[in-house]
């Protein structure tokens, strides 16, 4: 199954214009599907989802294979061949590897880990679906000079730059290192996913390029952030490695800077239904690559 | 009393040089006298303090006091006089306002404060002495784009750039807003000020031009941070707006960045021993300005 980019889909999520910017309700559900279709999640766990718009899971993983996925990302790390990919992002300052695309294509450890019941089929659970995996990726927050993530919501780039007509996809990070207090762990805001923020500014052309290192494009504005956080306040997702936190593709979320000597590792993995596929993008000339955005449906 | 800049003082905490790297013992006490002074602090508070080199102080300013100095730090941060003044800090990249020194003799409020018992006595307490004045501030780190302080002993800095010849100073940090656990609060590990990070690097003329935007001369090497974060740990000082810690000059802290909407505001003010005032700089060519570091050593 491959994607008709030229279809067309009603916009209902307008974003990306000098004309538009602001908070608007979320149009579809969180929770698709309610009955019980025997998924890992227990009922206040699926509440807690759509309530808050993300679940922690305090040890998704055995350390054991935790351990194997380090070895592995360390072993990619250091892959020649792999940094000079494209699927390999660098640090803007220090030139050092950011984030790796397209993991669960790279190597059989992450490929083994998309197809975790544990993972895909509370994805399936949450979008009363069959899924496939949009996006997947490793993440490294180096100690010392490891960068921020400005606040964003996933789904308001993947609606503009992707094509994804609603957000039906749910995410998954699952910390491959320990997510301190002090070491830019995940910052979020429970229940902004409930509502939509328009951004400002039209997508130049290959945005990618360069907001995969530092976004600009596509961020909210001041008055939207402040509005939301005064409303939903922030929390900070802090555990041990192999601790993960499922989360609505349009929850608003972002990470400050990590100075401290301890590098922040994880393996994140978009899971999309398969009655969401991608059109056309509703905000970008072009649509990105398919190591961001993957362009076949195959359910997992 | 003014300081002889030209006297020759021993220098047992040798930094700034291209030789001489990593951790030495601290060469003198952190509480000088244990009598009973009739200070503001408890003896387990003194204990505490010489343990881990910082006490907090859950509410040592009344909400009332503490609007009032928001309220001044407000109209001087839009002072328009005051921002070309050289005593104003601007961030790097936006321009706002980061920091403005000496503002003890900038404004009656902040003079009131510094005269304060439970800060002035605190530090004569722990210092066993007549203290003054050596660095007044106010530090205004805004949401959204807040930047970070990377790592650094104080007293590392006053030795080299300002002559100060032991660390016989003690800081206090009062919160002018809330310190989250997302806004960028201070980061300290325990127990580092009983440790000299020797800095890598000589100090370039008029350091302090550019070190008060972003410090990269003068901060400790990778791998002296962590062997005193295992050693130590990290510790972040959260607390409402009214709190309060004490430091010693020589604790190894920092600040994450700040993506919140809510900005971080505090008033610093370090008081020095009379028995250790300023001599000629021990890592640079000159002494820094006056309104950085002072070189009238009247007693508060």
């Amino acid at each position: 199954m491959t994607g008709a980019v030229d279809e067309v889909v009603a916009d209902r999520y307008p974003t990306r214009s000098s004309v538009r910017v602001g908070i608007e309700p979320r149009h579809d559900p969180v929770v698709w599907v309610r009955d019980d279709r025997g998924g890992p999640l227990a009922g206040d766990d699926v509440d807690r989802f759509d309530c808050d718009g993300f679940l922690t899971v305090e040890s998704l993983l055995a350390p054991d294979i935790v351990a194997d996925l380090r070895a592995e990302l360390d072993r990619l790390r250091s892959d020649p061949v792999l940094a000079a990919d494209e699927r390999s992002i660098s640090e803007r300052d220090s030139g050092q590897i950011r984030s790796i695309f397209e993991v669960h294509r790279i190597s059989t450890a992450f490929a083994a880990l998309i197809a975790d019941p544990r993972l895909v089929g509370t994805a399936r659970q949450l979008l009363g679906s069959e899924v496939y995996v949009h996006q997947s990726r490793v993440n490294f927050k180096p100690g010392f000079n490891g960068r921020e993530f400005y606040w964003h919501s996933d789904f308001e780039t993947w609606h503009a730059e992707d094509g994804m007509p609603t957000p039906r996809a749910v995410s998954v990070s699952v910390a491959l290192t320990e997510n301190l207090d002090s070491n830019g762990s995940l910052l979020i805001m429970p229940g902004s996913h409930r509502w939509f923020v328009s951004c400002p500014g039209e997508t130049p052309p290959e945005h990618y390029r360069s907001s995969l290192q530092q976004q600009v494009i596509g961020t909210p504005d001041d008055a939207s952030l402040t509005h939301l956080a005064d409303q939903h306040g922030i929390r900070q997702i802090t555990g041990p490695a192999g601790s993960a936190v499922f989360f609505d593709s349009n929850c608003m979320h972002g990470s400050g800077s990590n100075i401290t000597p301890y590098s922040r590792s994880n393996v994140f993995i978009v899971y999309n239904s398969v009655e969401n596929t991608l059109v056309a993008p509703f905000g970008a000339a072009a649509p990105r690559p398919t190591f961001i955005a993957s362009r076949t449906f195959d359910p997992v």
